[in-house]
């Protein structure tokens, strides 16, 4: 039979990435507190093409996700991303890793426990396509928090009330050495007007309400407070991060981002 | 050139309905202040077949949407829903058209002017598919109103502020006469803690602050609300209301729901 | 504190359905071949609310699925139903599960593994609200399997080839006695054109490709296959199939429904 | 009243960009054949923020949308950027406009009459931020092009029939002086196995199965064509472009992806 992708291309074309994408896999996730948790992802994954082959072997991708999605963690993607360039045959390899991510968490007056959800990916390249473009080792981390927050100016100016809002941090990362996904999270939380619970009783809602009102924040204050907890920490080397209100007086977004670090 | 559609089927199993659906299109619908307003719709058009035959003509719904689309309206509905027999040699056909409108308002103090937007759905059937499940002639107006809402529990157990949101409010109606989506969009946006804007000043904040913080609601009171008002109102036959909000404390909604009616 | 919720409404208006939506958590559900198998589900849970009270109290929502997520099964969803009146002192509970279910699959010929994914909802009703729509008891298990579909028409026609497109079947089904995931995931996938793998070699991609040519079904032909398997199944008491072509030569879907039996 | 926005900050931390986020919005967009069209678009407008200011003033970038919405092109987005940078008191503006954009196309055979929808993204920037990031002027056009994708590989082992299905392609394009949104997608539609139409008659689906038959291409060869036309052309200066395949076998996407030029 006929390996109709190993032919020959003379376009003299290579493409950058080539794979595939929107594959939803469960998997397991390392967790700092569990070990592992399992969940559900959607994921992608590339490789780059030279310009003389015509096309690249799929099903292979699948293959080897198989197997790897037992053990999911920013450390096991150094070792899929080499494999990834073996099995195709590639100098260059691109993996992304979006999933739901739960931590427990305890209401502040009751202590009644639940989980909160996260969604984060897991972004990693390695090696360097023959267009050039890519860094030769890539990892970045991104998260997303979703948070309460109380309007600064609605709460000056009017006599009384404030309008808040559930808003949502996404923070992107690139760091030296491991870090966890609660520690984005962490940082995130303590910068809000208030972090969000999935069971909240009465003592603590009075406890939310009122710890939010003591605390607005527009969504330049927060994606600043968060940027300066970032810069201070030395084992980020570069990010991103935005906030986004989904305000409850209008039926847009308000939005903000702070890039800052070497790429 | 054989006409596979037309061949004859020998299962014995009429389908309920059968045609396109996801078709996005541009439309011109009725507006109550401007005669019509320019929209892009997703469109969905289904016809019954009989036990007797294989398939449908899927491109004939196309084509009869092509020269619907300049004037839709709950009235011309009528019109291509007959068409829309006569053209396939059907028994019943069914329309659901769903859309972004527009309504222009006037911030409450400021008098500034912007568009807000609201997404509606009209649902139209005629006549009686082989199965006999619907309704001889059938018209459902859907609004969905997005609103502020401020949590009663909360303002009243905290010594100051209250969680707010934004939630939205769904309304689905069948009607003796026609109604305006401007009417079903009224009804809730007085029922509500706020109205939104698209364009708010700083006076106008203030004045959205203060008022929303006076007329706290639970979703609960506020399908309540809405549904008295449907209640009263004797050209309504039939309705179901429900409010969703995207709670700021939380990472997920609360939700309430209230049908009446005959159907 | 006062328990604004347990307060008394005179709007003498009752509520069918008022609860928590939207809730992401992770759960284990019943699995055929290995007992159980985790993934991560969207989750609303109402309960109705009589005319004389102001709120119902939606923590209690989350403190119970929290305990209830590791069994998640058609069997154990009576006894939260049961709870859940119980604990929120309801006449009615309904309660939506939707995730996403993986099936490890061989390929036709290759014999390699995989997992594909189906997205399933379970909803479960108990008990009759105020309002008296509903049914005592209901349980639904609805399952949408991605299959391929040739088109007989463009087949019979064309001197070569045929279009061909990725498809959606989506089986909602009543039953007297427990049924699996797996048997719905069967009928259909035995029912159209050929059945979706995640890894496919190439003498599997010789195999799946013939094999679709060779059975060529509109949308009309998968629903009416189907709902002949559903209606000599006598476990099955009601159903609703529905079929949907994400067809390759337009940018909109074909599709097809049929519903049969007593709700 | 006080400005809040306007006291000062003393975190020493500019910000890249802030703003409003996913606003619906009517617009009208320029069109080759009819001058302008009515659509509606998602938007985001945003500025930079010095490190000495707390806040911008969000309701000024919904005024001036209300007024710019009448005539949304490439030419018009200059002015307006430049406005944004003047109300805002900024150094930098970015706007992001995304509609569904129709093309009338006539069916290959038949001549049939219907609406093509297209998906398209007008991002401009102005003036460099404090961070110093951005290019001081940056225009770049999206278009999303559905095609028919024929498996070359598919085509080749088997003994008749090939799988196709729904695809995308995705073009972002830098350039030095104005282009059609209509000159993209006739460069994706003459790429492709085949380009798709809303409407087809029996004798235009016999056309398109046939021409898509004898044009099989896998995603790596539809990026490559694109690129060969992107290239060849002087006024193209950058571009990106990618190629999804809905698999018709698989539930995931295959996918390529080619980026060229200066940024």
């Amino acid at each position: 039979m006929i390996d109709m992708q190993n032919q020959p291309d003379f376009r003299n074309i290579p493409i950058d990435k080539v794979g595939i994408k929107e594959l939803l896999y469960p998997i397991k996730v390392r967790d700092k507190s569990k070990g592992f948790q399992s969940t559900v992802a959607k994921i992608s994954m590339f490789v780059d093409l030279p310009h003389q082959l015509k096309g690249t072997h799929m099903s292979r991708f699948v293959e080897m996700l198989h197997v790897f999605r037992q053990q999911v963690s920013l450390e096991s993607l150094t070792s899929i991303l080499e494999d990834m360039k073996e099995t195709l045959g590639a100098k260059s390899s691109h993996i992304e890793i979006a999933f739901p991510y739960f931590i427990s968490k305890t209401a502040p007056k009751s202590g009644t426990s639940g989980l909160m959800d996260y969604y984060c990916t897991i972004i990693g390249s390695s090696g360097i396509s023959s267009s050039g473009r890519e860094k030769n080792r890539d990892l970045i981390l991104k998260v997303a928090v979703p948070v309460t927050s109380v309007c600064p100016c609605s709460k000056e100016i009017s006599d009384y009330g404030a309008h808040n809002q559930r808003g949502q941090v996404l923070v992107s990362a690139r760091f030296k050495k491991f870090i966890w996904i609660e520690d984005i999270v962490d940082i995130v939380e303590k910068s809000a007007s208030c972090e969000l619970y999935s069971v909240l009783k009465r003592e603590d809602e009075k406890y939310v309400t009122e710890h939010a009102y003591d605390k607005p924040m527009f969504v330049e204050d927060l994606v600043r407070e968060v940027a300066s907890e970032l810069i201070a920490d030395n084992n980020i080397t570069w990010f991103a991060v935005s906030a986004e209100n989904f305000e409850s007086i209008h039926n847009h977004s308000a939005y903000a981002y702070i890039e800052k670090g070497e790429i």
